[in-house]
């Protein structure tokens, strides 16, 4: 079976359902021809996942065809961009047919959901590779950035902080969960992000600094700290309320190896993002609107580094040990 | 060395040297923002290379890298769009200072010739692979496409045909050269193709269906024949007549062996174009003032599929054997 009927057979779709009007020449040609909205700029993000590096090779299909768009759309939403559309790279060693059609289903599905078509790409025999070139549209001048946080601004992140982590230590065995719901919603949010792509156009003129949990909150945040030239206070305790369910199960760890877990986890895929406290009620309207949870969790200030608290005001050092470590 | 080193020591310049006014944000924040120019449509095109079987993994770094990004090009040029910019996802098994110092020297080199910055990327630890996405942007509904040609057009290549086959032949052992300087010239054929962007720009507006040729020939032109609904009557002597070296080199050949052969071979990089006769003019003007080789041969015609004629006016089989079945 040759490249053109790979891609042919599994992505795409009778009439090529899911183009947009911004496409103008779809799969097929030398070229995808998009056509932005005039006065727009354009959002471009490119994430390139690697079996047995950046998921397990046993991975639902469906699920990694999900992730594998969620991730990149994710950064669409962390600068506040409107998905257009997206390329596919994809390497694989042996084509499987059921593997296919589950994987192209679970991100044509997410594809769908955000008006995201698939555009063109490539497909070539090799260790199995996953490529995604996403772009996406915006008003000029009105990306958000990693640059723009300023002293005395609150520090906010979408969703749950630390259960993909949790997630991802139930899958490696370094965990066990007796309650399967749970442990299947933490699953879930490691392997089936969401990218947070409304939150992300609201935020528009209204958050100062913003970009994606992919790495975990620490990590992350530094890269807005240095990008912006300040430091950041982060109280734990909020850290923690973001995900209730998860710190109950975990109820046998001190509260500063809970904090220390959650800054560290990775594979989030919430948004990160500073404003300034004049917008408390802007932003607290925007998550009610759009049911999706924002949490303040600490304050920018002038400096560098990060500090965090926990419920007692205690610093709270960040090299704890997780789950590897600890029973 | 973490990934984001990696990315700053040898993919960035100082001070963004390379960034085009069309760039808002380059590398660093979630997405590159690119500020097309106004009314114009985006053009985007994706391969994906693997080691071992898109390149050799002892290719010169500079070369490899040139001819990375000039595959990309090629694919813009062949719609005829002016480059924006391009985004590179790298899988390495080990970094390697020199390696990487070449690598991204050869592709950084092209992307200067064309105004195309690098604005963004991954990189990551696996076996080797790289895919580059790269946006162009031109005229609202002026793209060169595969579906334009018509009975009657006149079918033109640029540059020369077969010589990258024969360079691969060279480099597998499958044929010995005396002639070094024929050896070296047909090597970087293989290994540095040039991308025909001014020529494909030039065009809009006249050829009537265009492509790259990456495949080979016969089969490349299949995709026009397909698209448009039409075949093609092909001179194979004016195939010969774009490498006059190469063939006086393989004259111990029948001339329907020379023309098959030139017909399959890919990594030709050249365009591939039709259009009406009353362009002829034109066409050798744009050739003239850019001086690039364009060559006339053959024409479309009503009905589908390709016949090709040697010399004599006969028929030329397609499927006769390469040099790995010939001496």
């Amino acid at each position: 079976m040759g490249e053109f009927d790979l891609i042919e057979r599994f992505f795409t779709r009778p009439a090529q359902a899911g183009y947009t009007a911004a496409v103008a020449v779809g799969i097929g040609d030398d070229c995808a021809i998009l056509q932005p909205s005039p006065g727009m700029q354009l959002a471009i993000s490119s994430d390139m996942l690697v079996a047995g590096r950046h998921f397990f090779t046993d991975t639902d299909p469906a699920r990694l065809g999900h992730k594998a768009l969620a991730v990149n759309l994710s950064d669409l939403a962390a600068c506040g961009a409107e998905p257009l559309g997206f390329t596919l790279a994809l390497a694989l060693e042996t084509i499987e047919a059921r593997w296919l059609q589950a994987f192209s289903g679970g991100m044509l599905a997410l594809a769908g959901q955000h008006h995201c078509p698939l555009v063109g790409g490539d497909t070539t025999k090799g260790p199995m590779t996953i490529n995604i070139t996403v772009f996406g549209q915006l008003p000029q001048g009105q990306a958000l950035l990693r640059s723009g946080a300023r002293p005395g601004d609150d520090l906010y992140v979408s969703g749950t902080i630390g259960e993909a982590r949790a997630g991802l230590a139930l899958l490696r065995g370094e965990w066990t969960l007796a309650d399967a719901a749970l442990r299947q919603h933490l699953c879930q949010r490691l392997e089936a992000p969401t990218p947070r792509l409304a939150l992300g156009q609201r935020l528009r003129g209204i958050a100062s600094a913003a970009m994606d949990l992919s790495d975990g909150l620490r990590g992350d945040l530094g890269h807005i700290l240095k990008a912006s030239g300040v430091g950041a206070h982060i109280d734990g305790v909020a850290v923690l309320a973001t995900s209730p369910a998860l710190w109950q199960a975990l109820a046998a760890w001190p509260a500063q190896r809970q904090i220390a877990f959650a800054l560290a986890g990775g594979d989030d895929y919430e948004l990160l993002f500073t404003a300034a406290p004049a917008e408390r009620a802007a932003i607290a309207a925007i998550g009610a609107a759009l049911a999706v949870p924002v949490q303040r969790i600490g304050r920018i200030v002038a400096g560098h580094g990060i500090t965090v608290v926990d419920g007692d005001g205690q610093p709270v050092p960040l090299d704890l040990p997780s789950f590897d470590h600890f029973g």
